[in-house]
């Protein structure tokens, strides 16, 4: 009878059937599940693995069906037009983007130093860089009747996931229609993520892929497509995901002040050698790794590091693959979705006995990340992207002597 | 004799038949004729006067006669199309844009406190805001048999200005060819800034006006067009105007390594009150204006002022025209490409001496400024967007008491 309890209880829990994680991910909340790797592993290689990309759920994961699986898209003068599972994947031509995907608080703990906000800890790897292939957005669109009378109107258009909370309310957000439609916008309905079906966490069977916009819109387990004259009167869109000046607390917010967050900012990091690493002099060189991205398909161009806390700096090599032979051919202007990975190997500075590293990207529209946290510092600690600092030691190896 | 010899010389200057300035300019160079206005004309109206609009030339101003000139549009299929500045009046449909210009060196003298850099040491107005109005590129490339075909090959649009050195070398400049084409791009053939002709120093008899782009772009005196494979192989598009690590000299400088600026990132500076400001502490109050703007067509969002050398910060008002009744309409998304003017109306705090007054704006996609010009020093010192900051001195009016 014990054990009938526990899987009634079990079985009332919404999250009893999310699925399977790895082990190495580092959790920042169980229910729902948000977790992110160990900051190394992003730069092991280009293509994040499925099962080390951070998780950012909001609800319990939807177990869907994909033989009953539908995809409802509304709004547009022909009615609802209904897709299967099926259906996107013959009805319509398969692209594959590769593109990074950031959560609006990636790097929060460090915001947090600052000033406690509200929200999950994130570290520095609530990012990662995925292929992902699908139907364009825009097809299905098309075929939904969008077409010049359409353009007159509609401003957004809206997600809605299979993913409810307990009174039945969906996960919900919107893009502006201009990023949905253009054919350079590259937006998908991906049905798989580096060549496979997408795992459950990543919204099997259909997710919506929006390249260079903050993850928050990448509605996964896709329901309902929505082209509207409002953006989506979800929470996460309306009260959620902007961003304030610091001088703004929850008693002043006004949330209709600002827009939400769409396109990112400039972004990099460290992820090795990790903070507190104490070096041995003996090794003479030191190789520093990292990741850096902008948001809008601005390309990075440029990483600088400084070993010395801000006072110098050097040129980081950026990778935007895991060949040897880089430069890759560039991606088309303003399509550059995919993060670059960048190292530099440098003589460790011969007086130094503690180091402090730091990163900073410049994207090609010559746009810098800010110095320091406290002036972007804002009530939900979303957009944390000064520069990033890590302070390493040098330990005298007196045994050669 | 004296006097025709003084003639002869005079005539041999190429700059001898610049035209007349406002006295009010405060010239960086002669000759070429570069100057920028007090910085507190510029929050004296949302639009610019032309005659107030910072003057950056680089070369002599051509004489053009408005009968005889001709546009020439070249590297299209259908061969060389030549328009006259009748043609381009009545064959294409006349369009109107307010689009902030701003100089790549716009704010090089703050740099310049960091660290010698090598250029006009510009203050904080080498910005303006005016209307301009002309046939648009697209609709001008299509004339010349721009079409699917070309969108195959081509990759860039050349600019040649009538302008040239005693060499006969024309000012030349490139953008890349999707912004020239774009629907949205909103690229102008200039002949009218604020509903007149183009003044001389501004590019008489027409201009090429790219919204969002670096002012470098915006060739004057508009000779040549070419659609082609290559960027302009000019010196300021390929040996001037980019950008470097703070860490790079003119000993390892390698030109190739950078891209061409052409979107600026997000800017802002405090145009009244100037530095040095001595304020009577029986005002009780201060009012702060200034501009902010940011390139690619993203709108501000927001400008945080402090009047405490960064510690805390209030949220200005932005305007976006001289009417009372503000917000206008909002600018379709991605083209916003004029400035907003801010102001904001605060207590004098009571204790304090002198103020450091500082500026940051936001734009649309979150990007904001660096705090410091150090770690953006670049030996070209262009692209110079670090908070600005302004010390006033606070005098105790003992007369009062
Ligand atoms: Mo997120
Ligand atoms: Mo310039």
């Amino acid at each position: 009878e014990d054990l009938k309890k526990q899987r009634d209880v079990k079985s009332s829990d919404p999250y009893s059937s999310d699925p399977e994680r790895h082990p190495v991910l580092r959790p920042n909340s169980l229910k729902p599940f948000t977790a992110e790797p160990p900051p190394e592993i992003l730069s092991d290689s280009y293509i994040t693995p499925s099962v080390f990309f951070f998780k950012r759920n909001h609800l319990p994961v939807p177990q869907v069906d994909p033989a009953s699986y539908r995809l409802h898209v509304e709004g547009l003068p022909g009615g609802v037009l209904t897709l299967s599972l099926e259906d996107l994947k013959t009805r319509f031509p398969k692209h594959t983007v590769t593109a990074t995907l950031q959560c609006a608080g990636n790097r929060r703990s460090e915001m947090n130093k600052v000033r406690q906000v509200k929200g999950l800890n994130w570290g520095i790897a609530a990012i990662g860089n995925a292929t992902w292939s699908g139907a364009k957005l825009r097809d299905v669109l098309l075929a939904a009747g969008y077409g010049p009378d359409v353009t007159q109107w509609a401003r957004h258009v809206q997600f809605e996931g299979l993913d409810k909370d307990i009174t039945g309310t969906a996960y919900g957000a919107s893009i502006p229609i201009g990023k949905a439609v253009s054919e350079d916008g590259d937006v998908l309905l991906a049905y798989e993520m580096n060549g496979e079906d997408l795992p459950a966490d990543h919204g099997f069977p259909v997710r919506v892929v929006v390249p260079g916009i903050v993850g928050a819109r990448n509605v996964k387990w896709l329901g309902k497509i929505t082209v509207s004259t409002e953006e989506s009167s979800s929470h996460w869109q309306q009260n959620d995901y902007k961003g304030f000046s610091p001088g703004t607390d929850w008693d002043t917010v006004d949330y209709k002040s600002a827009p939400a967050i769409q396109e990112l900012p400039v972004q990099s990091a460290i992820t090795t050698p990790a903070e507190g690493t104490v070096i041995d002099r003996s090794a003479e060189m030191l190789t520093v790794k990292g990741y850096a991205w902008s948001g809008g398909g601005r390309e990075v161009i440029r990483v600088d590091v400084s070993l010395d806390g801000g006072k110098t700096w050097q040129v980081a090599q950026l990778k935007s693959s895991d060949k040897e032979e880089d430069p890759q051919t560039p991606p088309p202007l303003g399509r550059a979705w995919a993060w670059k990975l960048w190292e530099i190997t440098v003589p460790l500075p011969p007086e130094a006995q503690e180091l402090e590293i730091i990163c900073k990207a410049v994207d090609n529209s010559y746009n810098m990340q800010p110095d320091t946290f406290a002036p972007i510092w804002n009530l939900r600690g979303v957009l944390s992207n000064a520069w990033h600092r890590v302070k390493v030691k040098i330990s005298e190896d007196n045994g050669e002597e």
